[in-house]
Formats: structure tokens, sequence, C-alpha cells
């Protein structure tokens, strides 16, 4: 199963930073559409007081800081010009909806969707909308924060889908903060299909699809985890995806790129499972020719070879 | 507002060594030379039993091991060579000062002192002193620290200007040794001020400029601590310059090369406060083409492009 | 003293994997050849789940993931291309031996052995073994673990040598997922002779060589512990290797290359203490210049320029 998605990392909380511009952009852009990526799914588009385009809304409401460059032109640009799909991802605020504040994060999003649409709508690659807030349980206001935001974006938008990536409170759920890669304890398929059987039916409708981040379980409980992700979703009329982590989440170093094995065991356990389309978080620190990080550049070695797919080099500099 | 001064971290206790010999460091000042780096500060010459100079002293009194090459010889060669200042940095035993042994410290600081400017005071390039006890807060026998080792600075080398850079005790200021990028409190203003008060009306006359480290509070509390600053030096009789780090304290990862759009709003921070110079922590690591950090290439390049300067490019291997 | 062996670390449980296939590993053992390295070591065969080979015996046994790539057999095949010796780690169940159950551990290791030199023991470069389960203590069990399966090991292949290589339980023996560093108290030299003196005494006849980990001690106590366990070698009749780490324990970063200056006094320390042969661990992350970590590409030209080697060049991409 390959890869044909990959979220746009711009706006981080826990990945650093690879200090792109346009050039550099453009260069990773021809470097996914090689082995055929053909969506682009930017994360968030704001976290805290940072900001990937220069939004009034922001700035204004949240004393955020204009950026030095309109990466979400930029995006849209680019997927114009290599054929494929961008995905907008809302405005994560880092504070509100962790602190039992769920009304202000659906109204600030509201506000930044509706001006996100009269900048941008009209752009060809503008095709789908990434609900950002990321959960892994029935978190007290998810359901709502979920429906009212998705809703709002196919409104405005003529229907445009709308996707989550949500988590599975599994044995390597733990923060990026800390040396530690695993808990004693992760969540049992009983207590994720009780909770996730909520949760869809109180979305439906509201969010399209769903793509689960397919590293926080151990590798032998992947599979069963992807089976039943895939029947809650047709249960509730969602579609499917796997999002198909191409970070190592068992190292001390947080994060680097994941070993190849692993990832072809996963992407492998998702075409078992019937997923209907996988995608990576992602594609520009840890698996491109491009990144920072060398052993990405190997990674996307043994991944056209695996497929059979000529690598991209990038120009000799 | 450019940064035109750069530590040079050989003795580091948190940052990797790159394993740089005098051909890389060659070519690194050629780098810094082309963006207008006229001055480079030796964070400290030696630190518990790592030296980077052959001293005698040190050997003979703390133990420490004879270094493999004369990192002072070679700093001071390349600034020469490359028209730039070359700045002293004071011994750290990493021990005394910490132990309530302030006397010991600044004792063997003297005799250091002493042997370096015998040694390396007639070198052109010599043009001032660093003393690299770094604190935040009036840690006990800083201010005699800093004041007895300062004015011995001065009196041996016809005056040259001393520098320090201590930090802020802001939300940042953790352990680079946890996960952990930031505690629950920070220091208020008026905190900050009473104790820097009163530590520079101790040390006028022995420190001539302070550069306080710019990265331990959030972004949008870096305005009022940078006037602050620049008013308790004017207060004073300090020069005052800013120490704008070029690494990123948000990352689980410590330390990566900072994001630009983070660096960029603090130098335009340090124009508006009226800094009189611009330095950083540190140029080889975190924003060189030669660093072993790609994420600094870049940084180097829209570094270049925000200011019009033709990037340096490395010789092709 | 010069490097002349260094394990080959593709089980990992705590370094990034490079994601090397065939190609990148033949560079490698080339630029490990220009420098003189004649022997490289398996650090294990397999690790939890994950193998170097398809074992049959694990798979059913341990449920574990066939690889994509026979490892042993590659490993071998560059080992007889470049005239090395190829060592063969044992299986880590990561588990069993640690929770008491000595006896499984070397039962499936006993099978493993037999499965590994019916399928490779007529390779050329097979010529001996490591014992994968590390130790710094006479930890319950050990001996007999030890005992048992390096008796094996010599038994079915021709009396082929045993290696061990032990760490010392050090200031710096911290676990690599914290950001910790070192520790209130090492081991002291009587009780490291005390627990080794007996370790060896039961293992000796099924172990020929320990070749100990020299990154756990203070810099100024590893002189001591060198010659001490070169002392406890000899009352045994074991050989004495040092295997001196070229990674960095002192750094958040857990791990990069080591400081140049640091391996050198280390190799200098074990040539006083007259060890027959200096491995490492390991070569390929960090001191190959394929490394993806570009200190290690500069700790391999010092290494070069101390030794007057030739520095093997990658071939331009």
């Amino acid at each position: 199963m390959r890869i044909t998605g990959t979220f746009l990392d711009e706006i981080s909380h826990d990945i650093p930073h690879q200090n792109w511009g346009p050039e550099e952009w453009d260069l990773d852009f021809q470097a996914m559409r090689a082995i055929g990526i053909d969506t682009v799914i930017l994360i968030r588009c704001g976290y805290r007081r940072w900001m990937t385009y220069p939004s009034q809304v922001l700035q204004e409401r949240e004393g955020c800081y204009p950026p030095p460059l309109d990466l979400v032109d930029l995006f849209l640009t680019l997927a114009e010009k290599y054929g494929m799909e961008f995905w907008f991802g809302t405005y994560d605020s880092g504070r509100y909806w962790h602190q039992g504040q769920f009304q202000e994060e659906v109204d600030i999003n509201l506000r930044v969707l509706d001006e996100v649409w009269a900048r941008y709508g009209h752009r060809p690659a503008f095709k789908g909308w990434y609900l950002s807030q990321e959960v892994s349980r029935r978190t007290g206001g998810i359901i709502d924060i979920y429906a009212r935001m998705g809703r709002h974006c196919k409104e405005i938008s003529g229907n445009l889908p709308t996707l989550i990536s949500p988590w599975i409170q599994g044995v390597k759920a733990v923060s990026a903060f800390t040396g530690q890669t695993r808990q004693a304890q992760g969540i049992t398929l009983e207590e994720h299909e009780r909770e996730w059987n909520e949760i869809m039916a109180g979305i439906a409708g509201a969010v399209d699809i769903v793509a689960f981040q397919d590293g926080h379980v151990e590798f032998d409980e992947l599979a069963s985890f992807l089976s039943l992700n895939k029947a809650l979703a047709e249960r509730h009329g969602l579609r499917c995806w796997t999002n198909s982590e191409s970070f190592d989440r068992d190292m001390p170093i947080k994060f680097p790129p994941i070993k190849w094995e692993k990832l072809l065991l996963k992407l492998n356990a998702a075409e078992q499972a019937g997923m209907e389309k996988a995608i990576t978080f992602e594609f520009s620190h840890f698996m491109s020719p491009n990144s920072i990080y060398r052993a990405a550049h190997h990674l996307y070695r043994r991944y056209c070879e695996q497929f059979g797919l000529e690598p991209w080099q990038p120009p000799a500099q």
C-alpha cells in the first residue's frame, strides 16, 4: 500500500523547523509528486501565536505574529503547479479546548474558516479541510468541536470533505517532552471501540474521513486496531484512511525518521485492513530526500525500491 | 538588525561537538565574515577538565587534559586572517562557584588570565574578555566574581572591554538535561529589575557590556525585558548588546537550530529596544552553512535573503 | 591505539536507524576497511520481535517479524568481499532474562545458535560469537547464561572464540530514555573487582574475550578501571579488548558522535593499559563518513589525521 498523502508540518509544536523557503518547498513538492503523493494536508493554520498566513482574525483576537511568508498561498501554488489537492488545517489555540473552553475554540475557528474561505476558497487546489484538534478519547467537548467545525467547513465550501486524524491511547501515547517512550498501560480494544463508537455517532455527517495515527500501539496490536477502526468507520458511514507515521516513536531522540522495516510493516497491515488511502505524518521531515535528517533520504530510497519507483534526486548544490 | 558577533562553543556542556579541525574552522570563519560577523567570543577557555589551550595553570591545579589542538591560537589566527575581533572567555570550573567557593573560582581565573595574557596578549586580534560565569539572578557571590575578574582583565590588558551574557529567569529557564521546555513560573519584570539593578551597581566599572540571552522568556514578553535591560544598563553606565540565541528552546530535541521566524522576531525586537549590537549563541552549530545540522544551512539562507546578503557557499567536497 | 573492530547495530533499541540497504552497507564496509577495521560484530541477531535474518525459531517461538532483508547474509558477504571477520551476536529477548527466566533466555538461544550455524556456519567470514546479554554487575543468572551459551557456541563451531562486552556501573550508567546523563554514585573499583572476579571465574573456558565498554565512568577514572579489567582478565585466562565507545554520553541528545578529544583520550588510556585490541560501538553511526550524523564525518577525518590514514571518500551522489 503506497502513501499518497502527507501532512505539511509548518507550525510545529515538537518537530524542529527545517527553515525552508519557497525554493526548498518547490523541490519537496517535486519529491512528493515523484512517488505519487496527490494530497497535502496543512497540519494546522496556526498554533498559539504562530500562523501560516497573515490572519486578521488571529492577529486581532489572539495576538498572533504576522508570518514572514504566506505559506497557505505558497502551498496552494505548489499544489496547483504539481497537480495535488490541498487540505486546510484549522487553528489550534493550544489552550482554550484544553481548559474546558470548547465554545471559545470553535468560535475563533468559525471566524478563521470564513476568513480563509474568502481569501483562498477560489483556489483550484483547495479541496478539503482538516480538523486539527487531535484526541484519542471521548474527551469532554470533542464531539461538539468536530461536529460544529466540520459542519461549518462543509457549509461554506460547497461540501468539501472534512478529515480528522485521532491517535489511539496505546502504550506509546506519551508526551514528546520526556525521555520515556511508553507508558504502563494502553487502552484496550473494547474501551477504544466504546468511545469511538460514541464519537463517530456524534460527528457523522460533519466529518467525512477518519485517519487514525498508527504509531501509538505495539506493532503486534496494530492489525487489530486497524480492523476495528475500519469497522467503526463503516458502521457510521465515515471513510477510513490510515495515517502511517513516518517517524520513530521508540527512540530517545524525539523524533527521528522511522526504521523502514517498521513503516513497511504498518503499510502492509493497513492494506490488509482494507484502508482506502494512506497518508503520513509527514513526508518533508521524515521521508524526503530534501529532509534535514539523512535517515529520511535513505528511507525515501528504500520506499522507492519497494514500490519500483524512480527516486527523485535533489539538484546538485 | 544584523548579527555581527558570535560565540565560539568549543568546550560545550550541552551542545554536541562538531569535531572540526583547523580546515573546517577556516571555512566557518569565511561563512561568518560573509554575513558581516566582526566579533568572535570564546564561550569559555575551559570547563571542568577540558581546555581550549594547553594551560599550565589548569593542568596543575585542576588536572585538566591537554587538548589535541590549541584552539585559542587557532581562533586568534583566523580572526586575524579575516579581520575580526577575538574575545577570550574565562575558565568555568563547573563546581567551585556552584558550591559557594567563590574565592576559589576567582583565584584560579586570575592565574589563568595572567597566563593567557602572557601567551596571547600580544596577538592583534585579542580585543576583549568574556566573563563566562553565567547567572540569571543575584546569586550569592556573583557580584564579587564579576567585579574582581572584570577588574583584573582590564588591568592586565590596558583596559580591554569586558562582557557578560546573563540569562533571564523566564518560563523557559529549564535544564537542558530534561525533556521539559518550560517551568510553571518565570521571573517578573519587577523582580528582574530589582536584582539586576543591584548587580549592575556592583559591577559597573569592572564590566563594560551586558548582552542578555534572549531565549528564556515568552516571545510576547521579550520586548518588555529588552527595554528594561536597556534602561538598567544605561542607568549604570554599561553598554547593552543582545545575545540573540540561534537555537530553539521549544523543542524536545535539545537543541536544534531555531525557526527563522523566531530569530527574525527577536532581532526586530532588539532593534526596537535600541540594542547597540547583536551577537548570537552561536553561529557554527545553528546558523552556519557548515553546521552538522542541515536546518542551520537553511537558516543561513533565510538570514541572507532577509538582509540582501550573498550567501557563502561551502566548497564542493 | 587504533580501532580494528566495530559492532554493527542493525537491531537497535536506542539508536535511530539509518535505513541503509545493501548499497549503503557496501560503501560503509569500504570506509571501515580503509582505516583498518578487520572485525565486524553483529550486536544482536534479534531483539524482541525484530530480527536480522529470517529465523524460523524466532518466528515460531517469539512471533518475530520476518525482516525485509537477510542482514546476516549481507554482512557475511561484505565481510568476505573486504576480507574481514564476522562475529555473530545472540538473540536478546528483552524480557526473559530481565524477569528471572534465565533458562528461557538460554533455551531460545541454543536453538537459534543451532539454526544459525546450520545456515551460515560454512561461510568463510564466520569467525566468532558475541554473547549479547550485556550486564554490569553479577546479576542473578548471568554467569549461567554466559557459561551455557558460550560453551554451546564453541561446541557447535569447532571452538570459534566468544566475546562479551559488559559495561561498568559508573556515574554515567543511566538510561538512554531520560535527559539525565549521570547518577549520584558509581561503583567503586573494589566492588567492581569483587563481582567481576566471581563472574570471570564462572565463565572462563566458555567466554574467551571480554571487552568492557569504556563510556560509563569519568574520564579521570578510566585508566584505573582499564588496568583492573586487564588484571582480572589475565587472572582468569581471558583475553582483554576495549570497547571504545564512539558516541557521547555527556550530551542531552542521546546519542551524538563523541568529541574527538574524548575518543583519543580513551584510546590512549587503553593503549597504556595494554589492551590487546580496540573495537567500538559503533562505526557506522558515529564515526563513518557515510553516517546520518555529520559530526561522524568530521570524527572520521580527525581519526584519519591522527593515525596518518588516507580518508575514504564517499562517491559523489
